[in-house]
This record gives structure tokens, sequence and C-alpha cells, in this order.
């Protein structure tokens, strides 16, 4: 046995106990003629003692021991005499008697403490040395934790967790697929999942009546900052149900998930249609931590002569608390920042509601002090807050107001990561309309239902009917979103026509669902959760990176094992493809 | 709410409640004037009535009926007159005043009942009609149940589940990858993982201690019976363990699974070296419900004129509990059998130890009854018992005998579907020498660990070092395997180059691990279950197949959505390859 007990485990009632450890070198001093070494293992840290009085055998293999070695220890469990209160073992050590050194190390390329030397490069490089770093671990021990929870949830439920296959079709609608050539189908490829949609619909369709999986899903897109080529879904379906049920469902599940792994009470959660996340947060994943709305002044500022206000479709304004002392260089760089070509404002006007009791805006000469004081009773603003402006078209400057108001709240200190306010947005448009093809393409995808009461406006004005459709969104992050679905062949029919699909082209890639639904389909909705999202939130990252074990860089590579890489000759042939090199790439 | 219970939830003590259900038509049938309806979800059956006295609108929906029909329907729960004692259900009955047509049905290509009358294929076609049927689906929420089990013990006891990368790297030794191309790195592929090996012990050597996962693993092999080209793999792995303490984590684990999914005690698991279940059971997994060992009779047959057996390396025999009556065609045909190329046998010589005392054998003439009344001792075979003999090569023909006696347990009935006997085969030999390519492979994987006291012989005779590495084996099926790993870089060495490996080839291939290994490797262990065949043996099942909710055929296609299949030229050129079809193929 390598031991008897885990470096997190003893504590002063073992004393006098002969115990074997065995761990990693944490740290190694010298004190008096005695040797003083920090064991550490997954569970914890302990302190082992070498005594002036150790054999000299043993003094030998102490001089070797250096950081990240793994030992084996045999000693006997003693109080400490200055203890430590920060770590459960602090008040005890091990008088050492035997150590075995199990595994040499060489120096690591960096520290593995908590606060690492190393950077990004390198700690990714050696990743299983930066996963021996307990905030890096600990992000997976909840990951883990989570997932389980989650699990218990569900099947206590009646969900079955079910299998999807990885290899599967491609479709050409959505994201690029990633795809598998196939050897004993010459020609023929598989496509991995972008999600199980289609198997989980099918499964309805079969009477599972409650499905859930923990499921790989992949998109071969350009990757951007807090994307992965692979990612995790939480993958839900249930049949005879209608929109509340998933949203009572699903909220029961987060409610318990931050009562078990945070000790977390959310309460009920709030719900907003889009229209109204869109007016007052200026996003449809609103993050309402704090209020700061977004109010529309249109109306009180034209009319003045200022024509940047008066050629606008729309002027919005929102009010930064306590704000009013923010200096020119403050307000230029604010400026600055929504004019980037991602925020895309012309402009910013500001109005100060000095603590003086004086209004100072940007645009004095058009203004009164009597309209001044309009807009800040419309935003609520009092003395000592400033009430920024922008103005445009109106969903572009919703959206610039939108990111206006997180860039404020991070300013102020307004998104504490400890506080948690999860919404359902509801009510979402069934269909988007993209100028550029000239088309709609759906909002959340093909196979949402419309509102019932919406349907008859799919003959008269498609874009104005809303769907069935929800997410949740946790401080300002979509964390799942799922739809009440479509179960009926000829409506969904003529969603395929809105989305200009023929028939023959709805056919082939929809055909098998479609044909499925011939033979009796539930009335069924659904939910997925990106889970590497959801554990991001709940450790407080601000990247999925650090929730997934062995994460890609942005080209998708793993820089640890160097994947991807050239395969043989060999292998192509018999996958009957070759290599097609573009000179100018 | 469509629905107030299930189909499987109303008793007797519900009568006089107004409820509402929702399901499919399993069946309608007219009967003096009323119709009855036997409604289905997945929870169960209840039964509808449609009185005389119905309204007419009632009635014409009641028409309109047909089976696998999606129907609501609202009514008041009776006490039937004549009560189903075979359902739970079966004490009462529906009397319906409201119905309403969910979604119609075609006639389904099969009946949906747990004898359907549809062929294989044709139900693979409609995969998402055959999973209605009970047996089928229940061997899937099987499945669920097993796999929570699973991981409620294991999270018990402090192991992490972990998701490692599916996109991976390519490494040709094993069996074939599945390859990815990759857009962002032209040129380059991922491959599917056929096993975490490499990341769990990444793990290990990341301190995580503790690791498991349920995961998905690919190989792309021409397609047996019972493989399918993604299939689900129990991965997990220890640090600071020895065998003993795998062993006793993972009987542990079988033992509670066995408890909590089938309630059956299925008592300490035997523990068999390699060699034991060679020589008697003449397998490496040994279906030990039965006895009929193989004996070794060579030494009493020999040097009898008979020029078969003097021939013969080795002559083996087994003894069939009361098989002396078999008739001349029974023993052809067994003849037959073990001359199948699959077996291989050159011949079998049976001795009938004949109810009224006599001895019969095939081989009379040169064989006294003296002699063969040895036989019948060395076999313990009593009047009324069949002995049958193969000779031949050793290796050979232990493996066609333990065939055979799989055989006749087949015929005798000894393989109850419903008695358990797990036992872990041990000790098996590190390396097995090829002689067509005259190297060793390694027999588990190259990361296994010799035994310590074997480690001499590595430089003697390879052939002979014993590793430590197990197998768990469940009525003749082998269900899991694994090893303790090597955990010292030039150990690891010495077995890439008793593999053939040069000093670069395993530099290319897994210098990653054996970079990881010089930063302090911890003594680590694991195994990994077959989780397809633990839910076929679970179920009864001869095969994966009805485990996995959609299995792929034998040429690795999906029939239901017709996968693999062509992709369009714009992706292959995105990902820099095209097509090189064979024109012999």
């Amino acid at each position: 046995m390598y031991r008897t007990h885990t470096c997190g485990e003893l504590r002063i009632e073992h004393q006098g106990k002969e115990i074997t450890l065995a761990g990693w070198v944490q740290r190694k001093r010298e004190l008096g003629g005695m040797t003083f070494v920090d064991l550490r293992d997954r569970f914890g840290i302990t302190q082992l003692v070498f005594d002036e009085n150790s054999s000299a055998e043993l003094k030998e293999n102490i001089k070797k021991l250096g950081r990240e070695f793994v030992i084996q220890v045999t000693g006997t469990v003693r109080e400490r005499s200055s203890k430590n209160k920060n770590i459960p073992t602090g008040d005890i050590e091990i008088e050492v008697s035997k150590l075995s050194i199990l595994s040499p190390s060489a120096v690591p390329p960096f520290t593995i403490e908590d606060e690492s030397d190393g950077g990004d490069d390198i700690r990714m490089k050696y990743r299983y040395l930066d996963l021996r770093r307990n905030p890096v671990r600990e992000n997976l021990v909840l990951r883990s934790k989570m997932a389980h929870e989650i699990r218990t949830y569900l099947n206590e439920r009646d969900f079955i967790e079910t299998e999807t296959p990885v290899l599967m079709k491609s479709t050409p609608e959505g994201a690029r697929d990633f795809v598998v050539p196939s050897r004993l189908n010459p020609g023929e490829f598989y496509a991995l999942p972008q999600s199980p949609q289609i198997f989980k619909q099918l499964l309805m369709v079969a009477g599972f009546d409650r499905y859930y999986q923990i499921v790989k899903c992949f998109r071969d897109e350009d990757l951007r900052a807090d994307r992965q080529p692979e990612f995790t879904q939480i993958d839900c379906e249930m049949s005879f149900v209608e929109q509340e049920d998933v949203l009572n469902m699903f909220e029961g599940l987060t409610k318990q998930l931050f009562k078990t792994t945070k000790n977390v009470e959310v309460g009920e959660f709030l719900r907003m249609p889009y229209s109204e996340a869109m007016s007052k947060y200026g996003s449809d994943k609103p993050d309402i931590r704090f209020e700061m709305l977004i109010n529309d002044i249109s109306e009180v500022v034209k009319g003045k002569d200022f024509k940047v206000f008066d050629d606008a479709e729309f002027i919005g304004a929102i009010c930064a608390k306590g704000c009013s002392e923010y200096t020119r260089k403050q307000l230029d760089a604010l400026t600055n920042w929504v004019k980037r070509p991602q925020i895309g404002a012309q402009g910013m006007v500001y109005l100060k509601c000095n603590t003086d009791g004086s209004l100072k805006s940007s645009v004095d000469k058009f203004y009164s002090e009597e309209d001044l004081k309009q807009w800040a009773d419309i935003c609520g603003a009092e003395t000592g807050d400033l009430v920024l402006v922008l103005s445009g078209a109106k969903e572009k400057t919703l959206k610039a107001l939108g990111e206006l108001r997180l860039e404020m709240a991070n300013q102020l200190g307004l998104r504490d990561k400890n506080t948690f306010k999860p919404l359902w947005v509801i009510d979402f448009p069934l269909l988007e309309w993209d100028e550029e093809t000239q088309r709609f393409y759906a909002m959340h995808h093909p196979f949402t239902a419309p509102k019932p009461e919406d349907i008859p406006l799919l003959e008269t004005d498609p874009g104005k009917v809303r769907a069935n459709a929800y997410d949740l969104v946790i401080n300002g992050v979509e964390i799942g979103g799922g739809s009440v679905r479509i179960f009926n062949s000829e409506l969904q029919a003529k969603m395929f026509d809105l989305l200009g699909f023929t028939k023959e082209s709805a056919e082939a890639q929809f055909g098998f669902l479609m044909s499925a639904f011939k033979y009796g389909a539930p009335p069924h909705a659904g939910i997925a959760f990106g889970f590497d999202r959801l554990v991001s939130l709940f450790c407080g990252l601000d990247s999925i990176r650090d929730t997934i074990a062995f994460p890609k860089n942005n080209s998708g590579r793993d820089v640890m094992n160097d994947a991807p890489s050239p395969i043989a000759d060999a292998q192509l042939d018999e996958l009957n493809i070759k290599l097609d090199l573009k000179e100018d790439k």
C-alpha cells in the first residue's frame, strides 16, 4: 500500500499514529539542522520533518529532494510547535522515519503555486504541470461535481441519459461541420455533431418522454477568444410539455445546482420578453445585477436645432450613478471606446448633474438648463450622476448603449462575480431577416414553434412572429437556450418554405425527421446549456478555457501534444482522399 | 398542461378523479357499442373507454383513431369490471369525456409490440419506431441507470470525472484511427480517440489522483458481428495504488452495480492466472458458470499406435455430463463443428460412458477398455457421460477445446443468462511474439508494467515476463481490462525498445508522455470497461447493438439517416483535400 492517508487528512487526533503518505515535494527548507518538507497531493499539504538525528541514509536521500519529486514517507504524527492556521493539517507534522523517492523531477519550467510565474504559452505546453496548481484543478473538480448534480437532478425526474452518435450525417445548414472520411464507404463522410438536435427530437418521436445527455459538440468555426472547436452541452428534451413546464424544470435544476455546489440561493428567476431586453438593456442577454437602464429620450431632445439628434432615428441615455466628477480625460476615453468599430457609435453626448446642483452637458449651446433637467428626469439622474447619450439607427444604438452600460458597470464595480442573477429571456422573434442574402433565417433553429397566436402572421408579416423560444441568461452570459418544437409536418414544411428551402433540399437534409413525424410525433420542447460556460460562471472565470482539462488554442491546436498533425500517405490512401494544398496559403 | 398523470400512474385509489392523459394509441377495439383504446406512453398503458352515449363529435374523432396516433384525453377514473392483473393500471379505466388528436400516424411499417413482426433491416431504418417497443427502450433505460450508478459510486470515492479531447493526435500504433481534416491547419488531421489512455496517464502526472470518464471511443476496423465504429468506455485511473487496490475498487463497483440495478448478489470474485485460464478453459475469458474443465490426457493416450495422438503435441478432453446417448448424427455434427475454419481442429475423438457401464469410443481399435477407463478417470467421467477429445498443437487445441466446451454448455443449457459469475483473470504475459513480423507486441499496451519479480527476465526471456495486468470477465465475456502502468522513464524506454520502436519513433509518438514523466510521475494503474458490453450482459442480449440508441450496421452505416454521405466540393476544397477514389473499388 502506497499510503495510509492522503496529504489533506491528518489532524491532531492522529497524534502518535504511524502513517505513510505519498505525494509531491512542494517545498523544502532547512532550519536549525532540521529539514522541513511540504508534501502535496490533490487533497492537501502535510508538513514533514526530518530530525537532526535521522539516519545517514535518510539524510542522503533528503539531500536529493527537489521541487516536484514524488516521494513516499513513513513516520509518526506529532503536534506542531508553530501551528499553521491556514491549512486543515496545520496542527500536525510528520516525524519521518523512512523516505523513498518514487520519481525524481527535473526543475519544472514554471512554479507550481497558486500564483504561477509561467506565461500562458508555457503553461499550455506543460498543461499536465499547470493542472497541478490548485486553482486550475479546483475548476475541474467543481466541473465534475456540477455534472454529477445535474445528472442526479434529471435522473430523479425520469430523464433518460441517452448517447447519440458522434459519427453522424453532415448537414450544410448552420456552422461548418467537422467531417470524417469513411474508409468502408469510399467518397463518403461522417460529420461530428454540432448538436444532437435531430436525434433528441427522434427520441421524443420514439416515446422516450424525457431525454438528456452531457455531450461533446463540434463546430469548425474561426476561433474567437472564447470558443473551442469541441465544447460540451447539457442537452435536454421533454414530451407532452409546454414552455412553462420546461422553464420550471430547468429553473429548478439551476437553483439546485447553485445550492448544492455553491451554497447560493438565487430565488425566483425574472422573465423578460426579448423586446424589453433589447429596449431596456440593449442586449438579448441582459446583466441584471445592476439597473442603469436605457432611456429613450428621443422626444425631448429633438427640435432644438442639434442636427445630430434631429437626424437620428433614436436617442437613448443611461445614467451612471455618482459619476458626475468624471474628468475630461475619462469622458474622452469613453467617447473613444464607443467609437471603436465593435461598438460603432458616431460620438457620445454627456450630461453631468454636478454636486453643486448645476447641470453641464457637452451640448450646452443647443439645450437650456430646463431641457437638460428633462433629460435628467427621464433617466432618474440625481445630483452627482452622469448621463451618457448615444444616437443613431435604433437597433444599433440600443446595442451600443447596452455595451456602454456594461463598461460603466465594470468601471463602477457593479458586476460582482459572487452575485448571481438568473433571468429567462422569452418571446424571441421566430425569424431574422438577412439583408445581404435577402432571406429569413431561423433565429433559434428551423424546428422552433411559433407562438400559436402569431401563426396567422406567418402569412402576412413573418418578421413579427414570436417564437416559443427562451434563453437562460445569468449575469449577462447566455447559459442556455431552447424552444418548443414544431411537431406537425405541415407547419414544419411551411417553416422550411419561409427559410428558403425547396421541397427537395428540405427533404435531402431533414427528410428522416419529417418521415418520423408521420408516425405520431408528440408535442415536445427542449433546451441546451453550454456546460463550459456554466462552469466558467460558477468558477468566476472570464474564459471557458480553464474549465477544460486539455483545451485548444485559437488556431485549434493542442500545443501540448502538437495536434493536429500530418498523417501518413498510406492512411490517406486507405481513406480514398489526397491532400489538395493551395499554393497561396 | 398536456397531462395530469402518465399512462403508468393511475390506480384504484384515483377512482372518481378527473384526469388528463396523453400518449400513443396502442390498440382500439369495439365491443357492444363501446370503444376501448389502450393508451401507451413510456410509463405504461391505460385503458380508455368511450361510452355509447359519447357526444357525436367524440364519436367522429374516435373513428379516425388508428394505431400510433398521438392523442390527449380528459376523463374520469373508474374501476374496471374485468380487471387486468398483468399491468399495474389494470384495475382502472378512463371514461373519456374529451379527446384531441395531437398527431395522426400513418400505418407503421411493423407492429409496435414487444414481439415485432419487423425484420432487422426495416426496424433499423425506422429505428425511432423500433425504440417505441418496450424491450428495446428498457435496455436504454437500464443503460442510463447503470451509468448513473457507476458515476455515483466513483464520485463518492473521490474520482473526478474529467473530459478528455475528442479531437486529438493520430498515433499509428494500434487499430486504425478515424481522422478529421483541420481546416485551420491545412494538410493536418486530428484523430478521434481509440481510448483516452495517454490523457488519463497525464491526469495522474497532473496529480488528479482518481479520474474516470464514461466516454465515446472510436476504431476504424472492419466491422465484425459485434463491433461498432463508436463505442463507449468506462475509463478509470488511480494514483498511488497497486494492482490489489484497483481490483478491490472495481470489484466493489461491479458488485454495487449488480445489487442496485438487478438486485443480484454476486459474492467475491474468483481470481485466476492467465496460464490457468488457458490450460483449464482454453480461453483468457473463461465462462465459469459451469465446470467441464479441459483435461490433459496426453500421457495416457500416447504410445498405443494411434498415430494422430502419437504425433500430437497435446491431447485434451472435456467431459459432457449426461451426454452418453448422443447419436451418431449429433456426434458427426459436433465433429463438423470443430472442423470449421474458426475452430480448426483436424477431427474429434469421443468416449461414451454408457449407462449400461460399457465404454465405447471412436478409436476402440487402438485402446483397451482399461485404457479408456483411464481417460474417463482423468476427466471425472461417470456412467452416462460423454468425453470429447481434441489433439494437435497445444495452444490451438486448448482454444478449440475451449470453444467446444462453450458449445456443449449451450447444448446442455448451462449458460443461464440470469446467473452471473464474475472473475478476475490476472498475470497476463507482458508481451506476445508475432511470428509473421518477428517482433514482440504489447499484450495489453506499451505502458503496462511488468511484475517487479519478472523484470530481470526482460533481458533474458522477455516472452516469459508476466504483467501486472488484469481483465474482468463475466460469463465468458471480457467486460474490462487494465494494468499497473510504468511510471519510470527508463523502464518505459526499455519497453519501447523491446517493442521495436527506435528512440526517434518512440519520441515522435509518445514524446509528450515521456516528457511528462520527467517531472515527477506517481505510481498509477487503471482499468477500462466496455460499457456497451456491460449493458448487453445486464440486459441479457447477445449483441451490443440494442444497447445503443442509434447503432450502425456492419458497413458502418446509419441506415436511418443514411450516414456517411458525400459532401460538397466546396467543403472538400475548404479542407484542402480531394477525393482519390480507386477504379477497382
